[in-house]
């Protein structure tokens, strides 16, 4: 039991922010003669048998909620240029709240620059250079979802304490970078520390850390002889190891070893984790990103609010 | 003579970076029938007497350039609604290739409201939410004058080692957090730790450093006993303290205290260090920009090049 107690659950955690959202809708639908249903659209290439299985996820999200669901399905034949005006047409529409790009793409086609023709205010991923640097300002912008995901968790389960250090393994613009910015914020005045593959002595690093955010997709990469007693791990990796003890011969893991749990304050297992947050983090900004466009008032966004007052 | 060849002399990198600017436009004049002059616009309101030495100090440089420069000046009555419209209005002017908003503004005004009205490929300050977004994904964009005088620096002098740790001292958008981004990126590929006035043992942090940018804006902030041997200081800051045995009575530091530069293998003095560069970025912004808007071959990036082929 004393183990099972320092598990953040973040499927929960989701379970309960669809429910909040599912509520939300419902009254917005009673109480505005006007309200349209959010629509989320998502544009896939080619997808593999892992990308439907991400996109099965927020339908079944996004049924959950109340908010319609879209898939537009393009085959590999298609041509940057070409995806690129099919998302500008996509979005142009007025019926459309929110457009996402499923990832991965195929090799040909660059995920940063699609992402550039879906505007700010419907891009719920929060990808676009506009609402990556409105983060960076700290305006009211659309935030990504992993990084909003980590946030969220760690704020409520007040795991984070101002001035404490946090160290992000990983320096992707998906994650690692608008963690560190949200870390050192604002929303939550922690001094933060950022590695990569090209930093050589890892353990000295996150030896000192009060919170380790790994976003590396590399199992085993965190070992218990890193990490100092009462650390908080928020694990962001998805890999997959040999286990034969499975019937498909393989198991889904983090970026830390399970031997690591037990020296945790508090940590995010994998599955379980941060991944379901990043799928509610997606229906909240849906559900934002539809208030905006209808002109009504902001979701209550708790610790996001206070960081917001004041830019900087 | 020891002491004095571990200083980094901004002032006269910057000089010969406007030379290169000048000679550039003049081969751009001479091979280009249709070929603009730059026009720099120079947005002002209610500027003080320290206001109106920066922007003496721009104009100068625009004019040793070749580049055209004007300032638009408003009293301390305009509204934040109307200093946004003139913005826009300003922008608007094809001959018009490059604003800024000259800071500080007065108290009622928002300086990250404003900027956002300056369209990204005239926003040589690179402040809108736009060009900060850019940056974080690594795509082409304006990069902000100081973080790229910081960067242009370290590269010019070799001070750079991959893998090596730098330390940020503040989190400002302007300064702090894109110089941050810089280091960790491809552009540098640095660890990097960032703290702020909420981070109580800044010593713990600054004697693990191989590089430290300091951007707070506190005279005597880092003291000798907070560095190692051989440390790198990039001192952004701008302080005015008590000297009577100057005319005025005060003299201009850093945030670096005197005693720190002998143990440095490098340091920029404060003045004659980062300031002058920001003040060449800024030009060099907006060569660029011209040459975007006329759809001419970019400068020669250097290191930023690098950068710029692979976002992330």
């Amino acid at each position: 039991m004393e183990r099972e107690s320092n598990i953040i659950d973040g499927k929960q955690r989701s379970l309960e922010i669809q429910a909040e959202l599912k509520e939300k809708l419902t009254e917005l639908k009673e109480n505005n003669a006007n309200w349209r249903i959010p629509l989320l659209v998502v544009v896939t290439v080619a997808p593999t048998k892992a990308t439907l299985s991400y996109l099965a996820h927020k339908k079944s999200a996004a049924v959950n909620c109340g908010i319609a669901f879209k898939e537009e399905r393009f085959d590999s034949s298609i041509s940057q240029e070409q995806l690129n005006q099919r998302c500008k047409e996509i979005t142009s529409d007025v019926n459309v709240t929110a457009v996402i790009v499923q990832l991965p793409l195929p090799d040909h086609l660059k995920m940063w620059e699609v992402v550039q023709f879906i505007p700010q205010e419907k891009d719920v991923d929060g990808l676009n250079a506009q609402n990556q640097g409105l983060i960076q300002v700290g305006l009211p912008c659309l935030m990504p979802c992993t990084p909003q995901g980590v946030l969220h968790l760690l704020h409520h389960f007040g795991l984070i304490v101002k001035g404490q250090h946090a160290v992000v393994i990983g320096r992707s613009p998906l994650v690692g970078k608008p963690v560190a910015n949200l870390l050192l914020g604002r929303e939550a005045n922690m001094s933060v520390t950022v590695v990569h593959r090209h930093v050589a002595d890892l353990k000295k690093h996150t030896l000192d850390a009060d919170i380790i955010v790994s976003c590396v997709g590399k199992a085993n990469l965190i070992t218990a002889d890193m990490v100092k007693e009462g650390v908080v791990i928020i694990d962001v990796g998805i890999n997959f190891v040999e286990d034969q003890t499975r019937k498909t011969g393989v198991r889904m893991c983090g970026d830390v070893s399970s031997d690591v749990y037990p020296k945790c304050r508090a940590y995010t297992p994998v599955p379980g984790g941060v991944g379901p947050m990043t799928v509610a983090m997606l229906m909240r900004n849906t559900v934002i990103a539809a208030l905006r466009q209808q002109g009504l008032p902001e979701l209550d966004e708790g610790w996001r609010n206070r960081a917001r007052t004041n830019p900087q």
